[in-house]
């Protein structure tokens, strides 16, 4: 045991690396990069030391990119697998981009599989086949095949190294073939029971073995309920079911029943994490919303979405000219319908992030969809009447206009209903007929919600004579 | 093993109750209620029996209110602790309501400290009470003890039942302990090593123990390098630590450095995924945005929102109304107007949404608030003169006046800019101030999005003499 393992992860608080919300302090991040400005190698690398893997990848993300160079080189020998496990994704291309085909394929053989396709499977075609060629065969047919198997599927994020073992072993047989094979990984959190085909015919937590006299048969000990996991399963799918069913490490098994790999919780806790974050960000039209995406990609996803409601936008606006001689005769008009469409707008926002979370989490089923839709027109029938209400009495009492009040609390229910419904509906409909409701969901909600906000104000207001 | 446990999860599919998402089929969820209408409570059993506990959990949720009663009668041995672990808060509070004392007591009993503590929590203080004196003493200490720490602290997640052993033990010793005592835990992950004084030194992964020769110390087997929560750490900061260090179990100690518990992976997992899925529902003022929650609870928080949003509504308005005289004269103006202020309100929520994610998942401090500044003025410029640009074009196409096309081009180019500044710097102000900025920002941004919008446009306009 050295030294850096005398430290816990709580006293990196008190030595002042991180602060109290388990953050790398300002001041911290600085004395690092001074150093490596100064040249002072050695400094730096005494400061980072100490730091867990995950901070030192954090290190990197909060360096401005042109300085992520000169940090790696000053610390390179802190720089193994585990620091690029952890590391954003674009943060490491960079850096990846940044070493010779050798130094990434020392970095590779350090980790399980499923670290390691995840660090070559973004390299160009041409490093990537560089880095592989470096690797030892074994090493290189495990990446080679992981490699084989879709993006973000169960086949990338599994590793190759488990235990897997025969039904009739006892726990003793076990614990001595687990003693007596060097070669073996050594972590796993469950052994898997496999038949002469290889096939997993039960899973075995290690307390269960722990807990159970050498001579009980392991068979007796596992259990057969067990999740399979198919090798083609997109992640979110896998992430759900770990979640699900309370997982921390689940079989892979390929389509003819085979166990091939294991997936560990702590693989599928980043990806619960983000597919969950990820529902905010494309509702919003910011595409995958990483911080450390390079400004083109970013302006790129977000002009496309900006544009298409550019589009809805207009379509709102030519309802609005539909009815510019009455806003001509009366201007007061332009100046409420932006209300009437903006509380629909946010009104249908409401309901659709709250479908949006209930269709990704398997809680919106086709067998409560029409309660759903029933429960979001009684909320915007609640909350449309008291609106209503409210902007009725408003105008009323600001403007001592009794018919241009009733207009706009009508006009207010009526679009309160259109979100309510059109927030349900659209997303409903869009998953059905395979489309991602986070995607493509807010701009039809604020479309309509645009167009009939200002379609039942001024038409409203045009058949009540106002401004006629 | 009782023919259940042959069951894999799997063949849950091809048994026809899930559908390929892992979700129930609505056909089986039908069959179920049938046979409960029917009075076959016999037939709804065994339909039910060889479910998941967190389906027959999902089974409660998927039943419309009135008939969960029903159910939960028909299929009561069927409806153990696990199952109310799994199940959503609020359809769980209705069901427990209608249990006696004893039956929930009953439930707790059978559960580890933390699920058992989630049960009890939100009862009201008298059935709580009542609950408490039909546990037994053990559990009954275990419990009110939990329900000592805040609510969603480490405390109240955490369960006490957990192995810890003193650092001079052997891996034997450890061994001959597990098999010698029936009443330790059989479900945990890793084992503490702890001093004299009950306070952790290491971590020792059940892996490691079972590859190690029996004569080997426990000492040498442990990490000493752990992460300890304190007690009364918020779930959000625990669930980042997890996440952040990757996991699978950690020690949680009180103020004296004491080991009091332990919290598993699988307590967290549902926490990232809902503080994930929390900030969109925040964001768009949805609350909770949980679809169980009774209606009227709903509509309150919903409403709450809405007012807010309709007071900055109304504002913006009242910049619209400054132009009134302009409006009259120009009645295009209205037309076009709502274009500026709508696109504004896209590019901030684009840039809201990252900020506030980056805000959640530390990856934005202050180590990097400056460069991100940066980077969201930039897009915004980018993306302003585009849209600018395309809506300058439209304009002077459609409606061949020049002056019109230049000033909304400006206003856009101008509005981008507002909302990319007030989408970064609206959010980490909050933060800093110690608020949440998912729950706080969009109100702000909004209103300044439409203000200025209106605002540049309209202001634009009559500097140059439109409708003068």
């Amino acid at each position: 045991m050295n030294e850096t393992d005398l430290t816990s992860v709580g006293d990196e608080v008190e030595t002042g690396q991180l602060d109290e919300d388990d953050r790398l302090k300002p001041e911290f991040v600085r004395a690092v990069l001074d150093a490596v400005e100064a040249g002072d190698d050695e400094a730096a690398r005494s400061l980072v030391e100490p730091l867990h893997p995950a901070d030192i990848a954090d290190l990197f993300e909060l360096t401005p990119n042109e300085r992520r160079g000169d940090l790696a080189k000053a610390i390179t020998d802190l720089l193994d697998g585990d620091v690029f496990a952890e590391m954003n994704d674009y943060v490491r291309e960079d850096l990846i981009d940044s070493l010779s085909a050798t130094q990434v394929a020392d970095i590779a053989s350090e980790l399980d599989t499923d670290d390691a396709v995840a660090i070559i499977e973004d390299m160009e075609e041409d490093d990537q086949r560089a880095v592989l060629r470096a690797l030892d065969p074994d090493d290189r047919a495990a990446i080679e095949e992981a490699l084989s198997y879709p993006e973000e599927s169960a086949g990338r994020l599994m590793q190759r190294e488990l235990i897997a073992v025969p039904e009739h072993w006892t726990v003793g047989d076990a614990i001595d073939y687990l003693r007596g094979h060097e070669e073996l990984t050594t972590d796993f959190w469950e052994i898997f029971v496999v038949d002469p085909g290889h096939k997993p015919v039960g899973t075995c937590q290690l307390s269960w073995i722990l807990r159970t006299p050498r001579t009980v048969s392991i068979g007796d000990v596992m259990k057969r309920e067990q999740t399979l996991i198919p090798v083609d399963m997109d992640q979110e799918e896998v992430a759900l079911r770990f979640q699900k069913y309370a997982l921390i490490s689940a079989a892979v098994i390929d389509a003819g029943g085979r166990l091939v790999g294991m997936i560990t919780v702590d693989d599928i806790v980043h990806i619960i994490s983000e597919e969950a974050g990820e529902d905010i960000l494309r509702l919003s039209g910011a595409g995958e919303g990483d911080i450390n995406e390079p400004i083109a990609l970013t302006v790129r996803t977000r002009i496309t979405w900006l544009v298409v409601n550019l589009g809805t936008a207009m379509l709102a606006a030519s309802v609005v000219g539909l009815f510019q001689g009455e806003i001509a005769k009366f201007a007061l008009l332009a100046v409420l319908m932006p209300i009437v469409s903006g509380m629909g707008g946010n009104a249908g926002t409401q309901t659709l992030a709250v479908v949006v979370r209930a269709l990704a989490t398997n809680q919106l089923t086709s067998s409560n969809t029409a309660r759903m839709i029933l429960r979001e027109f009684r909320i915007a029938a609640a909350n449309g009447a008291m609106l209503g209400i409210l902007i009725g009495m408003g105008t009323w009492l600001i403007f001592g206009n009794s018919d241009l009040a009733i207009v706009i609390a009508m006009a207010m229910v009526m679009n309160n209903l259109v979100a309510g419904l059109s927030g349900v509906l659209i997303p409903v409909s869009l998953e059905r007929a395979g489309v991602d409701p986070a995607v493509s969901s807010a701009v039809f909600v604020t479309m309509m919600t645009d167009v009939m906000g200002f379609f039942c104000f001024l038409g409203l207001a045009s058949l009540w004579g106002l401004g006629g």
